[in-house]
This record gives structure tokens, C-alpha cells and sequence, in this order.
């Protein structure tokens, strides 16, 4: 049987950052049952003396202490989190320290940075990416493939409209995709809008089995959703990619983020920020 | 002027648990240029040792020594990275001690769980959520309402599409969102297809000027983008949303992840994953 462990993703802004290294942490505890409670935007100390009730109500139901991950900056605020009956990790404090050793200067002790509207430029950045893969998604635009850094091309539902996103999210890049259909795959050649944009291909595949489920989420029972019919386009679409030179992924085991990173890793496509 | 220095994140997956952490530290450091570089995917001692070079190249060319901010959960592979001429700040080593201490547990040190295809739920929840989100963007359609965890509403441009992707992706919460036109502002009552969905409804809203800016990109010199326009329909639905007690939020300093972490934590809509 699993134990229980209550975990707190304490900060003075999302908790992002907090839930991010928490979460990297936790996945290597598999016997653990963990209950996670996100607490963000503790700006005050009141907030933070309700937070420690919370944390000492959990300790006495569950008969353990709760696991605390911290990034709050204000270093009074996190004192009084230091007194509940958690264990606290600091994730901020605990290099913040050192940084200011190495680079000899303090930091500013600012609430808010790194995920606030730290740069107006990143925003836009991020939001005019962003309009750009809605506005080009699945081939219904072509005419603005000149902008694009990444143009991403497979079959119907290998996942290059989430990936498109989250490029564009994650990191400014422009990315429009492109869907092959039948006709490309019977030819074995790229479709001719995509020819003068050879270079900035980059194909997606996946398990005929995963996408025959994919499929049949909206298409239950159609041809379209058959294994029948998905091994042949996958298969059709490993074929052209290989046969035209162009860098490809098998993303069936991969995470959006994963798929994302790869692209950027093999391509050299810079990011529009960090 | 300001110092420069090199920064690279290095880990055996994506990079991105390095990335988040250390960019929250590095934004509370003004008064350096930080130099970055994302190092993914160092799952061998063969692309370990080449990265030992780099970072050293960097030391050599910036004269002082590079910052290396690292998830990798190979102790072997984090010991070659020590022995570069980089400061290494070990996100991951230096709390999975306590960790396993307090669990009573030794971790399992596999690679990639965080933002691996860990929970092939957890991926169908995002990309679910994402297409709901897409076909149910600025009003298309309504006939989905049912389904939806929150509804976005605000005037055209006011940051619903990005909000209600960024709430699908990052935590499988169906969101759909709806644009509040002329005749709505004018009348001052709500869209009568959202009616039945009042509580359900989150309003954005924007400053004028920022509202100018932005759709003066998509439309310049229209009416559209005029400040006088903008001022009229931000005013209106700010009314709006007091006058039919619809909770609402100002965006215009925030980042697309304080506004949508905001809606979560005011509504209470839970997340469909941590």
C-alpha cells in the first residue's frame, strides 16, 4: 500500500517555478501517494499565517509532516512558513545566497520576475507567435510561410497543433503546420506549397496504434480511425520524410515538451527569448 | 555598464525544470547581461565531456566562470559537470537527500518522469483540453457550454484566446471563451446564449492604451483601434461585468500565467492534473 504525503507549492506569485522543481522531485517517490495543494500569491503575512494553518491542519491528519517546496522571496514570509509543522525546502533561499557570492553584488529581492510581465517585449513575443500558429494551423493559410521559423508537417492528428502552440508559447518561435493527406502520401512527394520552404520542414509520426485512439475519439468507427488506414498514412508519411530529406520525430513516447525541445535542439532554431 | 556572464542549464531531459528555477534566480540580478544557453537531452558521459568544453570555452572567453544550473539525475554524469571550471547548482541533488531522508525512501533515479509522457492521461487531459479550447474560441460555437470549466468573456483583443490555451495546456482545464461585441455593451446585459452559463464566466479586461497598441498591429488606423473606441468598449464591459457580478480581472501588467493561475485560485475550478 501507498503512504500519503501532503505537499505545499508555496510562493508569492504563481507557484510556477515551485511546482515545476516540486514535480521533478516528487515523480522519483513511486511508493508515495502525494496530495499537492498549490498556495500562490502569498504577499502578506496574514496570507502566510492562514497558509500555516493549513499546513499544521494536514500534519495532524495525515500523522506526517507535509512536504513544503518554497520560493518566496521576502525572506520574513518565509520565516513564518518556517514554522509550521512542514519541511521546508527553499528553493530560492537555498541558492540565492551563493549567486550573490559568485557574481559579488546583492540581489534585489524583487516579487514577481519571472513570471510576471517581466519584459513587454517577451509578451508580444510570445503573443504574436502565438496568433501566428492559430493563423496558419493546419494549412488553411499558406501566404505567410516566409515568417515562419519551424513549419511542421504529418499526417492528420500527430500532434502538430499542440506542438505548434507550445512552440510558440514556450519560446516566440513562429510555426505554422501542414497537413498531409492521401493524395501527397500516393504522389511520395512534398505538396508544392511547401516546396520553396524545404529547409524549414520538420515532420511528426506516430504509432499506428496510438493515432487509430486519437482518431476514433472523434471519428468513432470510420474509416479515417482505422488501424487499416492509420498504419498505411503512417507508414506512407515515414516514407516521404526519409525520401526528401526531411528531419522527422517519432513522438508517440514524447511529451509536448519533449517534441518541442528536440525540434529546437536538432534545427538550431533559436528561441525569441529565455 | 553591465557584466556579462555565461549561463547554461543542463539536464537529461527538456531543460525546462532548470530553466524556470534559474531564470527566477537570474531576474534578481539587474546589473548583469546573462549569456544563455540550454544544454538538453546530456544523457551520456560521451555529451557530458563535450559539454565540459563548452562551458569551458565560455570561462575562457568571459574571464570569469560560467553558472551551471542543473536537473540531471545521473550522479555520475552531474560529477563530470563539477569537474568543468563552471559554478554547478545542483537543483536536484541538493534536495533529493532530505527528501529521501524524510520520506524513508531511496528515489528511484529514473530519467525523465517530469516532463516525460509520464501519464498518457495527463497528455489526453492537455490535448483535450486544447482542442476544446480551440473549437471553442471567441463564440464560434456555444453548443459545447456544458462542458466548460470557465468561460473567458471580454472585448476583442482583451487576451481571452491566449488565457484559455494557456488553461488547457498547462492544466487540462476546459476553457471557452466568448467576445463581447457593440449591441452586448451597448445593452448592458450579457449575450443571451451565456445566460445559462453565468456562473461559469470570467471577464478580462485591459487598459485602452494597451488595447490600442495591440489591435493597432492587426488594423492600423482604424476605427477599431482607435483610443477613443477602445476606451468606450473597455469602460462598457468593465460596467458590464460589475453591473451582472461576472469576476473579472485586469490584465495589463500581468503574464499569461498570473492571469490564468489568478482565475484558478479566485474561482476555485480545480486543475484536471498537478
Amino acid at each position: 500500500m501507498k503512504s500519503k504525503r501532503t505537499v505545499f507549492f508555496l510562493s508569492d506569485r504563481t507557484g510556477i517555478t515551485a511546482e515545476t522543481l516540486g514535480h521533478s522531485l516528487l515523480t522519483q517517490f513511486d511508493n508515495v501517494e502525494f496530495d499537492q495543494v498549490n498556495v500562490p500569491f502569498i504577499q502578506s503575512e496574514e496570507k502566510a499565517i492562514r497558509t500555516v494553518e493549513m499546513i499544521n491542519r494536514a500534519a495532524r491528519e495525515d500523522g506526517v509532516r507535509p512536504l513544503l517546496f518554497c520560493t518566496l522571496i521576502n525572506e520574513d514570509i518565509t520565516n513564518i512558513l518556517r514554522e509550521s509543522e512542514g519541511l521546508l525546502m527553499d528553493f530560492f533561499g537555498t541558492f540565492i545566497g551563493p549567486l550573490e557570492q559568485e557574481l559579488q553584488m546583492e540581489s534585489s529581492h524583487t516579487v514577481g520576475r519571472a513570471h510576471g510581465i517581466a519584459s513587454s517585449h517577451n509578451y508580444r513575443a510570445r503573443i504574436d507567435a502565438m496568433h501566428y500558429a492559430l493563423d496558419n494551423d493546419d494549412g488553411v493559410s499558406i501566404k505567410d510561410y516566409d515568417k515562419a521559423d519551424a513549419i511542421l508537417i504529418g499526417v492528420s492528428r500527430s500532434g502538430k497543433t499542440p506542438t505548434s502552440l507550445y512552440l510558440a508559447l514556450q519560446f516566440g518561435v513562429y510555426t505554422a503546420n501542414y497537413p498531409l493527406i492521401q493524395d501527397d502520401l500516393e504522389r511520395m512527394r512534398l505538396p508544392d506549397p511547401l516546396e520553396p520552404y524545404r529547409h524549414k520542414l520538420y515532420g511528426l509520426s506516430i504509432q499506428a496504434e496510438r493515432l487509430v485512439q486519437i482518431r476514433a475519439e472523434r471519428r468513432p468507427g470510420s474509416r479515417y480511425a482505422s488501424l487499416e488506414q492509420c498504419r498505411d498514412e503512417v507508414r506512407s508519411a515515414e516514407r516521404l520524410f526519409r525520401h526528401e530529406h526531411v528531419p522527422w520525430l517519432e513522438t508517440t513516447s514524447r511529451s509536448i515538451e519533449e517534441i518541442a525541445t528536440q525540434i529546437l535542439d536538432e534545427t538550431g532554431i533559436p528561441r525569441r527569448f529565455y
